[in-house]
């Protein structure tokens, strides 16, 4: 199934290949990969930019099904007979998965290639750029593509299908099956994809799973992770008056929510970051032998990172990131009571309301997290609701808060002892030289429906800059993190 | 200079009068408003609306103009060469202050009526319906005019106005003069007030301002307040990272400024709402007998309050709301850090900014309070700068936060033995009945600046509900307030 698609320079460079071919061993994946791409930045950049254009919000499900059809036409071209996966009692408006299986004749492994087409919400406003209008920007010397979904995850994906038309060009033998499962609802928290991957087991089992998604080391050096934290949200809302009241007329004795919400946030942790909510580090799981001396030897760029986000401290009381991220957290990513700035008006707010952002590690549940920190809210004389309080609710309790628990995702760790593991080990080296091995990744990838479903082992081979803007406005891709992921998913393509 | 503008109806009314008048005392002014009003409530309903329909945030400095220059208009058909006062070096586009003076000859008092036009500013999709788009609502059987200003503070405009009106088209004999004095920045904290008056002393000088703002009582009894608490305004933003961070890949190491921003507030205030913030006490003076007096005859309504905004407590450790007004007060009101809801992300905000209201009583100065509070966020290890940090300052110091402080306004208190204060006393309870007496309104007016300039006793007679949604979303005026209103301005016009 593998199509010849020479472009007339590329032609060029085969026979130059073919020449020294008598004196040389033929080019390596990566080698081809990158023969392929340094001579088109230019057209791949373009081509990676008209990907980019596609709105990818959860917002927008009609921009999604484009993106998902841009996909699918884009994985036929390279002979793929792709297909959108969906499950029969799905709700309307899911975003399909995106499925191709490139078979090898003679193959005894399968290879899956997990990556993700939807981005983060966008507030259009905090860019200074449009989202979905990609530009090419110099930053500090180096071009950078911005739009949403530039890092996080368009870029592994456009990696996959670029390594993939390189090999094809160069007629490279490949020696396992590879499948590409792309997924639209990972920033959602991939409600569906396990019942979607569940109804699909045949097609979606591997030798490995491995998972594109996040950012490189900050030292550009290329990482793989063997796992990645869980994830569950809390929205918490605390009720003040009915409506908002004069601040004048009402200040000293109406309760102020923002206060209130200010003091129940206040102590659910110390002054260093650590969790003072009852049991929140119950349970995790502790980091075998081989994890902690990968932990021990990966670079410490604690202090390069506070320089570069212009921070005069961290958290943690002196333990570096890394090993940080081996923790569960709580991290308060939104506040919202009353007006400030020009809007602020001389109110006592009637709600105030704070989105929390739970990361698990191994060993912890998240639905029993959660429900510690709804016992937190409790015990500080809270009645708490899931719905909207009854006016008789909020008039017969001094304290009421409104607490929203998603479904969340577990977290998951693959042992760095596994022979398949190994293999792509080798493999990325092959192509980045000497790899950061991490336990566990901070940000969340759902590695353990993944597992669930396919049977398979996961590893994460990210190829985003880290200082990508990931999940916030101006979001953007370092073009050269681009061109080594290429070669890098090449180097996994040729695995045996 | 009093007109006679009978209306036909208005004719046959005084014909009546006139008739009875060989056995009955010619009506009094308060009876002469509510003879006027009583027929006339739907084209009187229709005026005001036409005044509300002029948008009056600071936002919009044309809609301001266009508001004094109706007032100028208004004015000036009841006769009264009326006026717009600035200053030679006030800034462009600083709402001008409306001033008429309607002399009667033989008068040997002064009686000065202050009122504003501006509104406290709008965000309009809160609003159930559009904010100067005025509409009448029936709300427990009583009818509501609804837009931004109906209560706060154009309805006492149209009162006077209207009882002007009505005394002009009574002939009735004025016997003080009546000086008009209408500003358009009191929502802004009349920034420019003070120096306008100061430009003008004679004319705005007085034996008495009557200050015609804020709310009657909760049982809807007349109020008269002796005194207004003061007001400062402290905008106070903490730091975090340059740019909003991955909450995954960096959760437990970033700090976080949406927590350290609670952090900060919490300790300002116990669970009783009591302020913690050092030397926050100092110097309150302490409540005369009369006024003690006058305090303990007032009624008490925070049961009946706590229903009415749902509330299931209150604060302030048992005392009333009246007694706790005397009090100064830090309120929060507004906290803006990341997104919440829908548009919340898995991220770290880069900024968390609180808007803190600050309420002054006699005995305290804006500035030292607010430098209590910038002391107190000292104490807790932040270096604090008024203006935007340099990233130098971000990356050398573990706790930044950015305080603005604005110029504030003073509290203050008219005694309550004055002779002038006695007659306003009796002139109201002419018009309303047995009448409240109030040491301190919990609202802020610029009393401090009108006395310094005018060299008279203020005292506030104010005629909205108190259920108004005064500086919210919302905003209205219970019409039965405005009926009472013109004819409480009615006696106050007719005092010797």
């Amino acid at each position: 199934m593998l199509r010849a698609r020479l472009s007339p320079l590329f032609a060029a460079l085969l026979v130059v290949t073919a020449a020294s071919a008598q004196t040389a061993a033929p080019l390596s994946a990566p080698k081809i990969a990158q023969a392929y791409t340094a001579s088109r930045h230019d057209q791949l950049t373009a081509q990676f930019e008209e990907f980019l254009r596609i709105p990818n919000v959860a917002a927008d499900p009609a921009g999604l099904r484009r993106n998902a059809a841009y996909l699918l036409q884009q994985l036929r071209a390279h002979g793929i007979p792709a297909v959108l996966l969906a499950a029969p009692e799905l709700p309307e408006n899911v975003p399909p998965v995106v499925y191709g299986e490139l078979k090898v004749e003679g193959a005894t492994r399968t290879i899956v290639f997990y990556a993700h087409y939807d981005g983060q919400p966008v507030v259009a406003s905090d860019w200074a750029t449009p989202p979905f209008a990609p530009v090419v920007k110099e930053v500090d010397g180096e071009a950078r593509v911005y739009a949403r979904g530039a890092g996080d995850d368009k870029a592994a994906i456009f990696a996959q299908l670029t390594a993939l038309t390189a090999l094809q060009a160069a007629n490279f033998p490949l020696k396992a099956n590879l499948r590409f499962i792309w997924e639209g609802e990972e920033e959602a928290g991939s409600p569906h994809l396990e019942q979607i991957l569940d109804e699909h087991r045949k097609l979606i089992t591997g030798d490995v799973w491995l998972v594109c998604d996040g950012p490189v080391d900050q030292t550009r050096k290329q990482v793989i992770l063997f796992g990645a934290r869980g994830d569950a949200h809390i929205e918490l809302t605390v009720y003040g008056p009915e409506h908002p009241l004069h601040s004048g007329h009402y200040g000293n004795w109406a309760p102020n929510p923002a206060m209130m919400l200010a003091q129940l946030l206040a102590g659910m942790k110390d002054a260093e970051g650590h969790v003072l909510i009852p049991h929140f580090y119950d349970g995790v799981a502790p980091l075998g032998t081989l994890e902690q001396s990968a932990l021990a030897a990966a670079p410490v760029n604690d202090e390069r990172l506070r320089r570069e986000f212009a921070l005069g401290s961290s958290m943690g009381g002196g333990e570096h990131l890394l090993t940080l991220l081996n923790q569960p957290s709580l991290e308060v990513t939104g506040v919202t009571a009353g007006k400030t700035g020009a809007q602020a008006t001389n109110s006592i707010p009637a709600t105030a309301t704070a989105s929390l952002d739970l990361r698990l590690v191994v060993g912890e549940q998240a639905r029993i997290q959660q429900e510690r920190v709804v016992d937190y809210v409790r015990s500080q004389g809270y009645f708490v609701t899931s719905g909207e309080p009854t006016v008789e609710e909020r008039t017969t309790h001094a304290r009421v808060a409104r607490m929203v628990l998603d479904e969340g995702e577990a977290p998951l760790r693959t042992a760095m002892s596994l022979p398949i593991a190994q293999e792509v080990v080798k493999a990325v080296e092959s192509a980045r030289g000497s790899v950061i091995l991490l336990p566990t990744s901070g940000g969340t990838v759902p590695l353990d429906a993944m597992e669930r479903a396919s049977g398979s082992p996961t590893l994460s081979i990210p190829i985003a800059n880290h200082d990508d803007n990931q999940h916030a406005a101006n979001e953007n891709l370092r073009l050269q993190n681009l061109w080594d992921g290429i070669e890098t998913m090449a180097a996994l393509m040729a695995m045996n």
